[in-house]
């Protein structure tokens, strides 16, 4: 039975994770649970599931289990598997303790990979580390790669990244710009946390999973693609260098890629998850992304392109925006218009140690937080 | 340098081998051709690529090389792969002659399989000799089961083979009985040889590819399912116990499947096959098949699901009910009238031999003609 350490257990990915664990009965023990604010739900995750271990913030009831730190959860002797769902920066040192602990880490956390790619790929591949992907399209990407070998197969393999285009595909940048938070946050086929939600609303998104899946798989900047497909059914598609194309399908549903990673190699059978009906459904549409009318993808491919540390100023200057955004203080289009006036002031340092990657994005947050009390109103547009 | 031999080198799939050799040069050796009757275009191919075997029909001018026979060509002692691309019954022997020598066998024959899937895969077994797929749907199929291995990942595995409808995919019943053969002989996006195109708007060819799916990759008859999909981008998908599901896609080009079975398990780059482009192709459509305005489809699935000598009767009254549509003996209609007509007054025999095999297929084929020349004008409706 697999020791699991969760962190960020209240969260989308953290709260469907448990579901698997629940569904897969016999195949994991819940060694540590770490909750953020949310007490009351983590509490409750606590008498189901005993964990030995627990972190959470806060001075309120102590709740059962020998209280640790995130860090101490992550390199907890015991675990075999960290499921790292926390969002934000907030999971970086977590999941770099739990690699030098040599654990097979799943990560959720897309800021992780975004911020420091270069530099955590390093650390696992030094501590024999292994980083599994739990986000539906690197799971896909991931999952079409198995088999194909690290040498002629992955050598020279493409990668199309799908997006559903999110819920304003077809709207006019004019349209764009009355966007309100209720509506960013209504996601027509995933169901993700707030922060999730709105960039992929913005397509922010989609560009940091680009920058992702360069480190998750070591491929150039150049052979990775953003392909838009509004049902959300085909996850990622991998070309090989005989132009044969592999794609992952399926229902959109989160807890197939979190159990793909958890019970890997092993594909186990699980009646609680859906399967899919091409004929029911009909039909798959794929096209080109617009960069004009989603300014944050084409942001999000130029750090990526640019790399060092603009992809973690980019995340960062991001966060901001979409809590700015969230809170009424800046309009939908003004997320880009931040994020672009934070990279523009920046000078990017190529292949930055961590202290460099912390210190762009303290730099970039309060850069952001800046340009908009100068700016006043003129972010409401 | 692979040692290939290739038996049908003059037909569709013989001539595309023969190109992948030419675009990958220092990969392969041409040890052996076999033509059929057509000895201008046999001759020119020895001429390129200069045999130390040949193999050919009739008793013309001496073609240069050491003139064998089929089997004796499929058995020779310095091949390495034999790509067999004869059509109809004739590349049974030769198949069976190639795996008992222990050859890697590139089969794109599809009555060799439909005929004797469990014979031929158990003789397969018992020699060690790998038989790879050169149809686009079987290796598809064959390369979503790729690293999934022989075990969890295999067992519970679900086929789902997709066929492009053939050109009549929209036509009533009344408008496919007045079908002719040149209509029936141009198809929309694969350029084949005269029997898989008809096979291919009747869907018998879709059926019989079902019976082959069950051998080549040993799954129980219910987890295959016939999936049309009219773009022919999608060559097949695998469903795995876990509900995900691995898709091959490609540009529709019988160079691909052919290069990947020479070349496995490495992918090489070949420049002159096309790449796919979702974005411009815009959608994939997928529907159920219609079983009752496409009898053959409903002929070979019942045939499949009984086995036994069912298939190689099925496949042997298809050869004569093809042979006598295209002469215009009987009508498009009248291929599966003629065919249900054999396999109504067949006493299937479970697990056969190759003697019963052939002796059903010898039975079938004169019951066929018998039941043409009884019933006169009739079959021309």
């Amino acid at each position: 039975m697999k020791q699991l350490v969760i962190l960020g257990s209240t969260g989308s990915i953290g709260r469907q994770t448990l579901e698997v664990v629940r569904s897969l009965p016999g195949g994991f023990r819940v060694l540590g649970l770490a909750g953020g604010r949310n007490t009351g739900l983590l509490s409750r995750q606590i008498v189901e599931f005993s964990p030995r271990f627990v972190c959470y913030q806060g001075g309120g009831a102590k709740l059962p289990g020998e209280r640790v730190t995130l860090e101490e959860l992550a390199c907890n002797p015991e675990a075999d598997i960290v499921v790292v769902a926390t969002s934000g920066s907030v999971g970086l040192a977590p999941t770099l303790a739990a690699i030098r602990a040599g654990k097979a880490v799943a990560l959720a956390n897309k800021e992780v990979l975004v911020m420091a790619g270069e530099f955590v790929m390093a650390q696992a591949r030094f501590h024999r580390a292994r980083i599994m992907p739990v986000d539906s399209e690197h799971s896909a990407i991931w999952q079409c790669l198995r088999g194909e070998g690290r040498g002629a197969g992955r050598r020279g393999a493409r990668i199309f990244l799908t997006a559903s285009g999110g819920p304003f595909r077809s709207r006019s940048r004019e349209e764009l710009a009355r966007v309100t938070p209720r509506e960013a946050l209504d996601h027509p086929t995933w169901k993700m946390g707030e922060k999730v939600t709105i960039d992929s609303a913005t397509l922010m998104n989609k560009g940091m999973e680009a920058i992702e899946a360069r480190w998750f798989f070591d491929v150039p900047w150049e052979d990775i693609q953003v392909l838009i497909h509004p049902e959300s059914i085909v996850h990622s598609l991998v070309e090989f260098p005989d132009g044969s194309v592999k794609a992952q399908l399926a229902a959109p549903d989160m807890r197939l890629p979190i159990q793909y990673a958890l019970t890997y190699p092993r594909r186990r059978p699980n009646p609680g998850l859906p399967h899919l009906d091409l004929a029911r459904l009909g039909a798959l549409h794929f096209e080109a992304p617009d960069l004009e009318r989603f300014p944050c993808l084409r942001l999000a491919l130029e750090a990526g392109r640019v790399g060092g540390t603009c992809p973690a100023v980019l995340s960062a200057a991001d966060e901001v925006a979409v809590e700015l955004f969230r809170d009424h203080h800046i309009g939908f289009l003004g997320i880009p218009r931040l994020v672009e006036g934070v990279l523009e002031g920046h000078n990017p340092i190529p292949h930055p140690d961590l202290e460099e990657i912390m210190s762009a994005d303290a730099w970039a947050r309060e850069k952001a937080r800046n340009l908009v009390s100068s700016g006043g109103s003129t972010w409401q547009a």
